[in-house]
């Protein structure tokens, strides 16, 4: 199985499983324009700073920060990784029992058991849109100490109304439950169509929201997210984070992200937006169930009798990664997910698989 | 106060303190020559792998370490940075009550207090050449669930000999008591001269190595440590990391280090080790009560009446930073620690401070 630690872009076995090297990789949800415009200039003028520990306070790109999304910057907690900032609020809230939404992004479920939580799920299935019933949200709500819940959700891209949410926080308010809206995925919503409770953070003070700095700025493999939330919280989650955790070519390049201009935000959202419904609409005339999602990624269901570990392995052979989804309750063996690449990488994809479900042998395709 | 987040290196807090932005910083215990020679070329090179997600399984950088140290890969867990893996120790083993050995390294009791776990010590004092006695040190083990025990220890520089090291992971093991040798400075040290029970460690099934690939390397800002245990301590702790800690480029960096050949790692320990001895007379000759450390620092009592937040303050205004260790348990409001640099810059912290001890004003001396 390509996901052995449990997730996508994972170069290193994809390697050992199909023995080659080259692949085009739409198993992880990075951004296809890479990081912005002069982002990788000034890393690499930045690199002899390795020789210093980085800034232990995270000071500069909490400032940034701050004034981007209107919050103070004692409402937000800078981690290694979106990741880390889940692992950070685990520690903090000690929850006994954790709700999930589930298909859901599998560390939620991977870190609670980690931390000695036990975990309880709700459903959104296929006939609803994949959003699981507010009621049954709400009722998972009274009965755990903190819930995570996707917005828009991973595997399937689904956002949640404001106003559910809305519904959901001042539940958890009143019943003392923490509802962590994971929004890993959400700047590449246009900002029109977000649906998201940051400007009224405030009101919600059990209420935390994660995002993740390198899925949008296409900077992965050096780690960046953060945490927004009332300031008790940020100083419980920073309590519990190593010293040092966020390292310094993570925390310059999140500064110059932030001030590297609109234009690649907008442009970056414009081509996703487009190259979904592109993407959308040529798996469906491969016979593929393919949700609605708003994020820069598509669940699709595959076609009788392809399984996703079956078309996982032949796009392998052809240099091509995709995300099986079949280990993620809720999901069966013929979902896959793909990452929303350009067109001339989305058309391949295409190509590729129209080709694998028409029984063409493998020819080389990677890049 | 300089250390305002515990720990020294934090050029950020310095500028704001001294309004000043260029510092010599012989706070931090960084390799004077920097990372190895072809590192930097290499990172550079391979900075645009950060659009890809670091390998979750650190494969390649095991191999490496594993053939380096005569281990078994799965002897290893790999972190982010030292203070990750003493994190994932203390989630590993869960300790309820936690011995340190002071003065020593102040993450032992902030993580330690950090996971709950309450803090015992026993403190090696200025007469016995800052070693706590052998006898001290097995009782507290026997008391507690898992101690730290810094080897050469922060901030005096003293290593225990091999025999009193086998002595205390003998006593360990037959009462089922964690030992955590902290070995982040160990590379400093001739290879003769360095007490280490690595080539044992199968021996010692509770006994765990931390190192520092960060301080000898001269790569801080990168963050990378990692633990040599036994495979199933190994196993609880990766199950206990959040995936994707270590970053891409550390990874690279760390694996570039282990082939960048010996003449680097010899130069180094060729150097510390006469710098020492010339920084150490400078300092004695100041007036300073200078411990015998073997590591790249020097522990230092000034001459009354200075305190170390005096010449801390007074030297911070010279473009120069020390390290105040009036807040470490055992030590006295007279005790700096200083990193061992190469002669130029040891020449000049001389010269500063002895200005300062004279009552010279202060004139601009930042790089």
């Amino acid at each position: 199985m390509l996901e052995r630690y449990g997730h996508g872009g994972d170069l290193e076995s994809a390697a050992e499983i199909y023995g080659r090297g080259a692949f085009l990789d739409f198993s992880a949800n990075i951004n296809p324009l890479g990081p912005p415009p002069g982002v990788m200039e000034k890393l690499r003028d930045a690199l002899p700073a390795v020789i210093r520990y980085p800034d232990p306070g995270h000071r500069g790109l909490k400032e940034l920060l701050s004034v981007r999304l209107g919050v103070r910057p004692e409402q937000l907690c800078i981690g290694n990784g979106a990741a880390e900032c889940m692992a950070l609020i685990l520690l903090a809230c000690r929850p006994r029992k954790v709700g999930i939404v589930e298909p859901c992004f599998s560390e939620y479920r991977q870190l609670s058991e980690q931390f000695g939580a036990e975990v309880q799920s709700v459903y959104g299935t296929r006939n609803n849109g994949w959003r699981a019933e507010t009621g049954e949200i709400e009722k998972l709500l009274r009965a755990v100490d903190l819930l995570f819940i996707g917005q828009p959700n991973n595997p399937n891209g689904i956002q949640y109304d404001r106003e559910v949410l809305r519904r959901l926080a001042g539940v958890a308010e009143r019943c003392g439950t923490y509802l962590v809206i994971d929004e890993a995925f959400i700047d590449f919503i246009p900002d029109k169509d977000r649906q998201t409770l940051l400007p009224e953070l405030a009101r919600y003070p059990r209420t935390m929201l994660v995002r993740s700095m390198t899925k949008f700025y296409a900077i992965p493999g050096l780690r960046l997210g953060f945490a927004a939330a009332h300031p008790d919280l940020v100083q419980a989650m920073t309590g519990k984070q190593v010293t040092w955790s966020v390292n310094g070519l993570a925390l310059l390049a999140g500064e110059a992200c932030l001030v590297s201009g609109e234009a690649y935000e907008r442009d970056t959202i414009n081509l996703i937006t487009e190259q979904r419904g592109l993407l959308a609409a040529g798996l469906r005339k491969l016979g593929c169930d393919v949700t609605e999602g708003e994020a820069n990624f598509l669940l699709a269901g595959l076609p009788a009798p392809w399984t996703a570990e079956k078309m996982q392995t032949e796009m392998g052979r052809r240099g091509m990664l995709i995300r099986s989804c079949a280990m993620y309750p809720g999901l069966g063996r013929e979902h896959i997910r793909v990452a929303v690449k350009t067109h001339a990488d989305n058309t391949r994809l295409l190509d590729v698989m129209g080709e694998v479900i028409a029984g063409t042998p493998p020819r080389n395709v990677g890049s």
